[in-house]
């Protein structure tokens, strides 16, 4: 059996945040939430979150999560104080308790399975993680011999200058027989100079104490402040770029761009300088994607090219070629070979194979057939001011520039509509559509003028 | 008594510029003017510029700093040579020398402060301002005890192996009692390689010497070359951000975001990717900015969001949001509530309460009543060709897709105007204002043509 | 004479790629054109590329290099195996082989002249390329005495710890006396743990052998997997940037922005971040360029200021203004004093002096006559559905808002064409030319609506 307990309560100060700090975003989870992914695959039997600050706020967050017990800490008097809060929620619990911190939320599942497997075959009371710091400021030290065994751990005020030479330093991570931690928990003191009981002090109390060292130092970071936040970030990017790149991935500039965790690459995707995936997108083969590029939530197929445009929940078929400049809005759909050129925005749209849309156009709440080009200039109004309308345009259809489609609207196959036409009514297959003013020509017309200003330019 | 030479005479003739080296700009000021703010809180009583090369453009550059006094050294021949042009204008002067480098300027006022505390409680005739550096190369190094008494200063081509393994190095920041350097000023000698006048030829010469050693030698960086310059500008930039970051603003990543230092951020503004913040800007409580914002010289309440956009002279209330892809020009004020879409420019305009401006569109010199909706492709023709003339639209009005506004003209309240139609004359309250030829069909167009080309597409 | 042989027959497993190792690309050119680029300045008389995964894509790629010949090794089956490729076509050789690899891209040519001018005043019978590395872990290990004379190299994992102290590595770059190398090539065996016939054993078999240091270990590192390509690519990209810094760009932030080998950049240019110069582009004196631009293959002249836009084969005189957001395409010109503004493509058009089209405008296959002032919302209907046609527009003359100039089209001199106006026929000189309907207005409309949709907005 094995509970997890996540110390969730602090207010994080250094962060100025009106947010708790477990709330905080790192690459779009919150601490919190990537604390708790990361022992999902120890599918622990419990699983219970001790807040305090703004502790309604927390679980107002993290309500979705339907096992998950919240044990309150109020006051906030120390990690050794928080984990005495679970006396009584894990009164009857028989088992292994494995403690986090709300605030260190690179640590891999990999490396949790590891110190459990370790701490469940050595028989140890506590296992505590730990790390070999190349600057190991601030943080306790842990002394322990070749085989494992902790004999003392120091806080880092109290080391002798030789003491602190040991980079071998307390990551706040640890598995604890919880029978025996429940028995010396009440036993725990403030005496310190913080006057708070701390957890650390148990392992001093329990025998026998282990320790796991982490290969990678950088998952035990916790963050106490937005320096440590930006750090984290980039820690983590840098991990999914290296990992994208293994399977065949090119970033010209990897530290430029920003990925989530979701999103998934093809072979010999090329990503150029100042690229950001968000939500859960997918690129497939071969796409070429940048600079300057914003996906989100959106699935892109192979050989697709994007350039300097945002897309968001977006289906984008094959050999489409995107930008720059140009905004896909949710709801939108490219068939294979679509054209989006510079300064258009499509919204809740179907383009079918072939769509042409190249310049300065505004397509909403439309359907487009094969081949459909759309002149420069060309706007669907789809909004009479309540409600939104449809535009139909048929295969083989174009539209000339300026002109605009009044929804609710349809154009049958290859309608041609004239250059600076509103079309408000239905236009049968194969016609012509105008709408336009005969042209004039005031001949002369700046001579005569004493002040060059015309009636209206 | 104060007074505070910058040595700004020189070339700088590996920068390759037409500048002079001293007004090369970092993070939007000159060096020359960072270098004296840098000793602004130190209310000096006399400020002396020492130009030479390209004299008069510094000159120009600064005449807006009254009380500064120049003084020309010309030829170039040392800093012993520049301070010697000092002995005239400082000729009755009683009190102390702050000798600083006119491309040096990464120092911080508290830096210059502590050193003039100390030279002045110390009692010592020069006080000089050191800095150890991982590595040393090429600077002069410092030799002293522990109380701060220098002994010698040997130039890094004239120290031994031995020698050299002292990293602490001369960072050519002085404070100097006037009274002592003057009588020793006129006793430096050209007998060295360059067959220059060393300003640090006097330290051998005055006692007590004694030194500072700055605590982050980052300050004390010289710029030389345009390697330097971005050098100092990253360390500049890196300052500016922990700073803010310290303050409650995160920064995905804040090296690809480049600030001023007249910013001011709210708490929890977050700055996605590739922002940059210049001149004097103020970005509210929780504004979500980025990626790729380019803000200048603006305002921004709380709540607003930025994305992919240029910002310059702006004033833009709470909760407010633009782009991607909007550019905001100077005299533009949005009231809360505003959404500014994609391709949309807005020039000297007021936007009231709830502004919609989505796509498209061209609003220069206009004044927008509260919830004002302005469709797709609709411009204001704000200029006849000689003079810019106002737009007024009333509270609650609507334009349609691709309408233009021929300025001067006022719609009154809750007008709509048709799509397509461009409107010349002023249209009273709750109006309908059309301008539009009657649609027309020709069916079996595209069959009749043997040549698909259409009379005007 | 000189034999130059490029190893170029690997797969490059670990890239994950559909394209063979040597043709991934790096800064705008493959890996191999890279290498055949170093070593052109010693103008060997023979080039050979040894090939063997997918080879004949390789050919294809490299098939405009005329004289050079490609050598087939099928199976791969080691370094030592693909040299030995060589006794065929070089039986006739006289003079000196250099070896290179065809994955690692960075040496410089200068690197490769100083090795062979050693190699050959030294009388070797091989001299290698070595490197002193930080980090040596994977490299084999040279042992040399001070005279260069090389004694033995012992691969990394047959190393004992005292041998891994030495971090002179070998770089896998050899110059060989060919009838030497010959001779031995044939008593190379599998003898080792891949089965693989090993350049290196030759060493042993040579003598004397000889070996120089690079002085930039940069350029030997050798590329495997996406992250070394993004590593070289960002070394690459540093060299390519001091350079320009050293000669007179400043770069705010450097790190942000990639260049081309074929760029060029005037005096006191400053480069705004995150941008990008691709191809063959020149960048005139005093330009300031982004933040945020993509230039290819263009030429800029001075003083051209370029803000978030996109330039494709085009030329710019003097002190045009561009952008933001702002593309111009290829085959576009423009001369002095232009102002291209926000949300503007132009495509294979030609602007005279002081040309503005300020807004949201699509000039494409247009001539356009000194001083024309393009309204927003201007676009050039240049494409009847199947040819483009030409635009004239004559000095002077100015389009209203939203006006289309439907093509083919000459308007003349002082034309001005009124907002809102479709334009089909060719305008003289000095007219007004207008398109547009009657404004009319429906008072009361939005009273007398109980629901508020407008027949056509």
């Amino acid at each position: 059996m094995l509970a997890v307990a996540v110390l969730a309560a602090g207010k994080g100060t250094r962060m100025k945040s009106a947010l708790p700090k477990v709330l905080q975003p790192l690459a779009g989870a919150t601490l919190v939430e990537r604390v708790l992914a990361s022992c999902e695959q120890l599918q622990p039997e419990r699983r219970l979150l001790i807040v305090g600050h703004q502790a309604e706020r927390v679980e107002q967050q993290l309500q979705g999560l339907s096992d998950l017990e919240f044990v309150l800490q109020q006051p906030q008097n120390g990690t050794g104080h928080a984990v005495q809060q679970l006396l009584e929620p894990l009164n009857n619990f028989s088992g292994d308790l494995l403690v986090l911190n709300g605030d260190v939320p690179l640590l891999r599942p990999q490396t949790l399975a590891a110190l459990l497997e370790q701490h469940r075959s050595s028989g140890a009371a506590v296992t505590l993680l730990t790390a070999r710091l190349d600057d190991p400021s601030g943080y306790g030290r842990v002394f322990a011999d070749a085989n494992g065994s902790v004999s003392t751990i120091v806080e880092h005020r109290d080391c002798s200058d030789q003491q602190r030479l040991n980079h071998l330093t307390n990551a706040g991570i640890y598995c604890f027989n919880w029978a025996k931690l429940a028995e010396v928990l009440p036993k725990l003191t403030t005496d310190n100079d913080q006057g708070e009981l701390y957890l650390t002090d148990t392992v001093a109390l329990l025998q026998p104490a282990m320790h796991r060292e982490v290969a990678d130092a950088d998952e035990i970071a916790g963050i106490n402040d937005r320096l440590q936040l930006s750090q984290c970030e980039t820690a983590l990017q840098e991990r999914l770029k290296r990992h994208w790149m293994a399977e065949g991935v090119s970033f010209v500039d990897p530290a430029s761009c920003t990925l989530s965790e979701d999103c998934r690459f093809g072979q010999d995707v090329v990503v150029e300088p100042q690229c950001h995936f968000r939500g859960s997108s997918s690129i497939g083969d071969g796409c070429r994607i940048g600079p300057g590029c914003l996906i989100e939530d959106s699935s892109l197929g192979a050989g697709v090219t994007v350039l300097y445009s945002v897309l968001r929940q977006v289906q984008v078929a094959d050999h489409c070629a995107i930008g720059p400049f140009a905004q896909l809005r949710p709801g939108t759909s490219l068939a294979e070979h679509c054209h989006i050129g510079n300064f258009v925005e499509v919204k809740n749209s179907s383009l079918a194979n072939g769509v042409k849309v190249n310049h300065l156009s505004y397509i909403g709440d439309a359907d487009l057939g094969t081949g459909v080009n759309v002149g420069a200039g060309t706007i669907t109004a789809n909004y009479d001011g309540v409600r939104k309308h449809r535009t139909v345009v048929g295969a083989g259809s174009k539209t000339g520039a300026n002109s605009v489609l009044v929804a609710p609207l349809t154009l049958g196959e290859d309608v041609t509509v004239g250059a600076g036409s509103t079309i408000t009514k239905d236009v049968p297959a194969g016609s012509l559509a105008l709408g336009r003013a005969r042209q004039l020509v005031k001949e002369n017309w700046s001579n005569q003028l004493n002040q060059p200003s015309p009636p209206a330019p």
